[in-house]
């Protein structure tokens, strides 16, 4: 046992003391990282009583921790013990987050929030980007810290509009609150989308001769990429559905399908990454298609795996990111460099703060009170609690600002910049960790407090919080999740078939929905398959097991 | 469309005129693949009917083709585009595809064989390895090629007696030959452990000065390395099952237990790599573990989606191995410098080819008269045309060769050893295309003509081959896999019991299950789990979802 826990400790000073980017041998950190995670959901599950702790903050911890045992068993020896490395990233880990997200939202609901989804988070986010922006460049040239340029303002105005809604999403219950749920959900996609495009057109334009012009084409190429973006996902979406449906595997290769699913899946990220696109935005559409068709023109098991497996890889990848984010808070040399001067750090980190909460604030209470003026439906209405919980789900920043803070940030540039650069990266990990970890945990108390569960009623037909095991079908959750909702919403759509005059009139969405249903049951599903409509998935015994499922 | 096609041609110089190794960009490269990949499986399903080709061949034939556009396009440039990375193969690439076989092997057949498999898979390699080093080391001496020392003819050895059994298993029927295929399965994955740990044993040893000493350590390392890895194997295995067991993740979480299981399936690879065992036996024990325990410990949908998820992995993976060979085969830098001396290059893959063949032959028919002597039963006992299955099914060399050999050759050494190195390493391309070309696309007519269907009963109790698309079970293919034959299995080992003494003293292999058997039900499951055996699963939903899906 003893020799054991020393040949643990040599093993962990090991890893402390490789240099990293050197990846000559990524067995050693590979071990520790799988550990670690398994570590994560672990402690997550036994842990899940507790209302003031979820899995960010638990995996941030074991982070944390990790970094500060590496620390002193190699005695502060190795300065840096991991560096965010920016394009694992966004390459490997940021896109089965997102496609899972895609795959697994409810797209009635998220169609019918499109409005408010876009409102929020592509509009909300420009005015936050803006507010940061103009209020960072305020401070530094008032405390005169660096030599920031426009460029520099814009880009941490950007860096931090980018929210992370992971832990009020784990607290809303998309069962409970569907609409308030998947406009928090749609709003933290578009808004990752958002940030990332703002970040990237701020880097790629001349920005240094402001005028007219240059506002103009910034604006057009923002459009420009959101919408070839869109596009790109959807036309790989369909492209997927239509190579399944052609090809028509058999049986017996059912994880060739599937392996071309997930492929065409990260295919369309990397494309839109390769025509510097927005991968988030293209990935997102890519799943919410192929939800809708390319899953019903696969089998029954590869359908349910697919859900399924995705699910896992984005606990995987998430899980990662935090405890990424925890051993990364210790990059000893950038908290040197900034200890000379810690008035001015500490300054920094609770500014950026205030703006963030400042910068949130005022979009979420004007564009609620905006989207409240176009919305006829009483009920659909944001009350002023749900105000607040969209408003407190954008406070959290992760991931996406640490990546884009030492994309910008992160190289050791000019010599006069580089203190700047240095209080700019551990403001950024000041502020992930703080909002992570303090706005994080109230986040539970807090929903709780201002939607208690008798306030559910109002958004959802059936209120009644679900209990986890007491149901036959809860034994699948992502087989109820598409299929039993799907069948559910059929039935509604063609019993409501006589009033759809009615509802014609009184609400957009609606209308909009019943011609698209046309056009998708009349052409889109000839084509593209999606549920219930080939023939030879409607006759054959997967039927009979998809029966048998819901039985 | 001009532009467009324009556009791919830059896209395709781009990644041309890149330098290998050097990761700034990933971006390209994988587009590149993960088109590649589709279309392997798109035109891999397309042909499926042609005798002469599979799923390798198919793969290379795309890795080749885009090498030879890649050099076109960039007018030879490029005299590298890619440098087959031995690290990314044997970490990412190798595991997943080993782990798929350990789960999905048949435990009953494969456990039934296990003599033989133990005696061909590493008695066999052993004397394959003897045979291509001494045989190579006479080869290279007479015709004066290369400053080879002993240290480099064992590992030419080592290398060239890691067989590749893909081409053969995907002709050779399971459900219709279950014994023959357990045998050359289990032989296939014994042999890459046992090749591999011969490799790095002699590595590791210091073999200048060769004595009876050195020998017996060398041996004693080998068996430790091999026990090791078994243990190691198991213990992660068992791990797994009693952590999944113990928290008995709900219904809710069900990706949590899957993510855990991916990640110690992963770990065990991992942590057998860092103690310096062989990763890839540990991890098909773990996965032989796994599926006997850990499986039946988490939910019916995770446990569909495990297998199904698994599979799909490997096929990923698989393709991207012969497609990342087919372009590595053009590393021109290294065709130059043998190009000086076209004679013996050509010689040296011949006498390579050969001493693969011969190698082969050697072993595979005396120790097949060695099994028939040591088996009773009649019609247990290997028939010529199997034996010649068997001796086909390893002639094919693939990616594990390629790895050895540009760990042992790759290296830029001294100059004196340069030309000899690139030698070994054309060698080593050559034997790899030529074997998987013309050997495998041989498989298919050879193994139809050597055993027809007519052969097929006597050795399974259900001769009537599956049609694949008849059934309803069918739909299931990894379900049946395992629930219905273990069903199957149970009835008959009850059925069973009375004539239990006469099958106790007829048969050494069904008395030690008969014992297992009883140590498995009274301890095993009682504290890992697995079918049947914890009450809560039982009598839970999930039991009457199995059963459904069964009907």
């Amino acid at each position: 046992m003893e020799r054991m826990g020393s040949g643990v400790v040599s093993w962990l000073m090991r890893i402390g003391e490789s240099k990293p980017g050197s990846a000559q041998d990524p067995v050693d950190n590979l071990a520790m990282f799988i550990i670690l995670i398994c570590a994560c959901i672990i402690t997550g599950h036994q842990l899940k009583g507790f209302r003031w702790i979820n899995e960010p903050i638990i995996a941030i911890f074991f982070g944390l921790g990790t970094g500060i045992t590496l620390l002193v068993l190699t005695g502060g020896k190795s300065s840096k013990i991991l560096v965010f490395d920016v394009e694992l990233f966004f390459t490997y880990f940021l896109p089965p987050i997102i496609f899972n997200a895609g795959l697994q939202v409810k797209k009635e609901h998220f169609f019918k929030n499109l409005m408010n989804i876009m409102l929020f988070g592509a509009f909300g986010t420009l005015i936050s980007f803006f507010i940061t922006s103009f209020g960072s460049k305020l401070f530094f040239e008032t405390l005169g810290i660096g030599n920031f340029e426009l460029k520099d303002y814009l880009a941490i105005g950007a860096i931090f509009s980018a929210t992370d809604s992971i832990c009020t999403l784990q607290v809303l219950n998309q069962d409970e609150l569907p609409l308030l749920y998947s406009l928090v959900f749609g709003e933290g996609v578009v808004n990752d989308a958002t940030s990332v495009v703002l970040f990237n057109a701020i880097q790629k334009f001349d920005l240094s001769h402001i005028n007219a012009m240059i506002v103009f084409k910034f604006i057009r190429h923002f459009f420009y990429l959101f919408t070839a973006s869109t596009l790109l996902g959807v036309a790989i979406g369909l492209l997927s559905a239509y190579i399944i449906k052609k090809l028509n595997f058999g049986r017996d290769s059912a994880y060739h399908e599937l392996a071309l699913m997930i492929l065409m899946a990260y295919l369309s990220y990397i494309l839109a990454e390769l025509f510097e696109f927005s991968g988030i935005l293209t990935v997102f559409i890519c799943g919410i298609v192929m939800s809708h068709y390319t899953l019903y023109n696969v089998n029954t098991l590869s359908r349910v795996t697919a859900m399924h497996a995705f699910a896992t890889m984005s606990v995987i990848a998430e899980r990662f990111i935090y405890l990424y984010l925890g051993m990364d808070a210790l990059d000893i040399e950038k908290w040197k460099a900034v200890s000379k001067s810690p008035g001015s750090s500490v300054g920094t980190s609770t500014m950026m703060l205030s703006l963030v909460m400042l910068g949130r604030a005022s979009f979420v209470f004007p564009l609620s009170f905006l989207s409240n003026l176009l919305t006829k439906s009483e009920r659909d209405k944001l009350s002023l609690k749900q105000q607040f919980v969209i408003f407190w789900s954008g406070l959290m920043r992760g991931a996406v600002p640490m990546a884009l803070s030492y994309n910008q940030f992160g190289k050791s540039g000019d010599d006069n910049k580089q203190q700047a650069n240095a209080i700019m990266i551990t403001c950024t990990i000041t502020v992930v960790m703080f909002s992570t970890v303090v706005f994080g945990s109230l986040t539970t108390y807090l929903i709780r407090l201002v939607l208690p569960p008798s306030d559910f009623e109002n958004n959802t037909h059936s209120s009644e919080p679900r209990s986890p095991s007491s149901s036959t079908i809860d034994i699948l959750p992502f087989l109820s999740n598409y299929t039993i909702q799907d069948l559910e919403e059929d039935d509604r759509i063609s019993s409501r078939k006589i009033s759809r005059l009615v509802l014609f009139l009184s609400s957009p969405y609606n209308s909009v929905h019943y011609y698209w249903r046309k056009f998708d049951n009349a052409f889109m599903r000839r084509v593209f398959g999606g549920r219930g409509f080939t023939v030879h998935l409607t006759s054959s015994p997967e039927e009979t097991l998809e029966h048998s499922l819901l039985v």
